[in-house]
């Protein structure tokens, strides 16, 4: 079965995890994300997704969760690079649709679900309903919810939700890992500075990025709530540090592959069915004489 | 809030039903669904689904699952007939495709669920996965799940799953109402032959349908674990006696009717907002010289 890497960074599933004591820079230890290593973790990736794809029996799931400019859409171009493109997803959630609107929260994400043998990504996730809608309840009066909203309950209703919907898709055959790319707000500073001050950076700037900032701690505490009710045995959550993007990126790496390498994967044995269908075979195209 | 209606065919929520115990034939009181009456239901289920559809905000989902011959195809038909096909939509669940494999055994039937303002049929749903796959447990191995199968916990772990969800989709708006047409095996007899014997019903006539017969009493233990198992306030299950087709279907609409009067339906209120703009759309159409 599925058993979540150890790391420093995997949140405890006793709710425990406080945002204020989880590391934004890297430690010492651990090597980075370059050259002969990003190599090294490419290659082992590929190679694990192929035996996934030939499998056909469990599908992974990556959620990638962060503030702006933590550097989400970066860690999965690295990341992902070299894995075949047939055998991987990646779906981005932004503003919700008015057709997705129309349907419970879990919906969209639902129906984007990675198929067994696939490696499914999620660029932001169904959690965007319990942290940009927690900070910002006033969003709720566009969900068309009925009833009367009772924010004493939603946002732990919500969360339940959330959970036992992974653990219904553990018990049928997705392996889900979350990550958490935690950004300092003096890096989110940083980076936004050079996006308003570097010409070929421009393109990444929003005005309304900065205005999310105000929110701070609000989002921090929204974190470390969802963290807290999810992060389970079957679909744990790590808390990365990002404010060094090439430390960030050799983690989330490593967690993947020894996820993958943990679960015993391998090629489909031929049954003995199958190896005598093979022998015909071979029978047939060795005498076939218009060869 | 939605509340179940009342009916000596609810199934409790306790536990305690019991399919020996529960009537295939029609009780002496109650009228059929036929003239006079049945133009009123259908008035009425009109009517309360136009309502539902401006407010926008609740979804129905309607559950129908029954034994071959009990009626549900044409239960759906006449029971719906006259609502807004706009308004509607219909999905019938059969074997599944091998996309649909690919997934966990909730995915097919969680993509279809019905948008707010609408309602939902399932003709057959996610329950035949702890019907027909119960009662012929050799069906898991094409269902490519992962790991060794444990037939001690799975039923118990899907019939979670379903009742999780339903809980899920009862906080974000949807009504879930789960119909169970109780055809006696006497019934189902005289229909299968009625099918054989009669030139303008042999289409209807598959030789599968008298195999799965001698499943029965399987099938009519793994319907009680179920039904047991999900009836509960927020996603009711109803037994109905299926033995005669118009008391039947007369109580399915009824039911259907009752819940829709019970959520306090209403078209919409116009905000004051609203009420200055139609004031100032009036004046311009009252000016418009060109009309």
């Amino acid at each position: 079965m599925f058993k979540a890497p150890d790391s420093p960074y995997l949140v405890p599933y006793d709710g425990s995890f406080k945002v204020a004591d989880a590391a934004t820079a890297a430690a010492a230890k651990g090597r980075r994300y370059k050259g002969e290593y990003r190599r090294h973790l490419r290659e082992e990736m590929k190679r694990l997704q192929r035996i996934l794809a030939a499998g056909d029996r469990r599908a992974l799931l990556l959620v990638f969760q962060a503030m702006d400019a933590a550097g989400k859409d970066g860690t999965i171009r690295a990341v992902m690079q070299g894995v075949d493109p047939s055998g991987c997803q990646v779906h981005s959630f932004k503003r919700p649709s008015d057709l997705e609107l129309d349907h419970d929260f879990l919906w969209r994400t639902s129906c984007r679900l990675p198929e067994r043998g696939r490696i499914g990504i999620f660029n932001r996730s169904q959690y965007e309903e319990v942290l940009v809608v927690r900070v910002h309840p006033k969003i709720l009066a566009s969900q068309k919810l009925p009833g009367e909203i009772d924010l004493d309950t939603i946002w732990d209703d919500r969360l339940r939700s959330i959970s036992e919907q992974e653990a219904h898709l553990a018990r049928n055959g997705t392996i889900i890992l979350k990550f958490w790319l935690n950004v300092s707000k003096d890096e989110q500073k940083k980076r936004f500075l050079a996006r308003l001050n570097d010409p070929t950076k421009n393109w990444k700037y929003e005005p309304a990025d900065v205005r999310e900032r105000r929110y701070w701690d609000a989002y921090m505490q929204a974190y470390e709530q969802a963290l807290n009710a999810t992060s389970r045995p079957w679909a744990p959550w790590y808390a990365i540090p990002a404010d060094d993007k090439k430390y960030m990126r050799a983690r989330v790496a490593e967690i993947i592959n020894q996820t993958l390498e943990s679960i015993g994967l391998r090629y489909p044995e031929p049954t003995a069915a199958d190896r005598k269908e093979f022998a015909e075979s071979r029978a047939e195209l060795e005498g076939d004489s218009a060869a």
